[in-house]
């Protein structure tokens, strides 16, 4: 979670997450980290990226709008949005996004 | 900086910069908060959502390509990314990305 994450030459898909915790965060990390374990191993997954001071933002990225659907429809990924929606978020925003360029130095180390 | 962006309906555009920092971090507080200051009265600006642990995420939201250029080579712009390349990042990628669908209850609130 501590890297720039080493996608391949756009195009490929984001799926920008922002979030505002609310005050039961209770179950919220050990979710967060399986969530991530997990989408990790899914097909199309290309890598994630994710900070947080009060706003939290997590973006992953993936190869199409195919494999971004079914990541969206796993079981187990569907039941900690709805625990999300229900508890640990105050507000959120998904956002899906077709990166057309990237540059920076990442792909030099 | 603490809240989610309030941006129009799909499509728009979004810059996702994403950075680590150098152990050199002088005068990057106030060009950044400078640097905020100066984009949200960019033509074309619709928002920004920032978040920092190691890793730094910062999206901004525009109307179009042609104001995220025009942005881009803005002056002063120049000169903070110059420095930021130079001094303030050891690692960095910018990636450019029509954001084709939205959804969360940012609208509702």
């Amino acid at each position: 979670m501590s890297k720039i994450a080493q996608t391949p030459d756009p195009p490929y898909y984001a799926v920008i997450f922002t979030s505002l915790h609310s005050d039961d965060l209770d179950g919220y990390a050990a979710t967060a980290e399986r969530m991530l374990e997990l989408a990790a191993g899914q097909p199309g997954y290309l890598g994630v990226e994710s900070a947080r001071r009060e706003l939290g933002i997590t973006v992953s990225y993936w190869r199409d709008l195919e494999s971004i659907k079914r990541w969206k429809s796993h079981a187990e990924h569907r039941e900690a949005k709805r625990q999300g929606k229900g508890r640990w978020y105050r507000n959120y925003c998904t956002r899906i996004a077709l990166v057309e360029r990237d540059y920076g130095n990442t792909r030099d180390k």
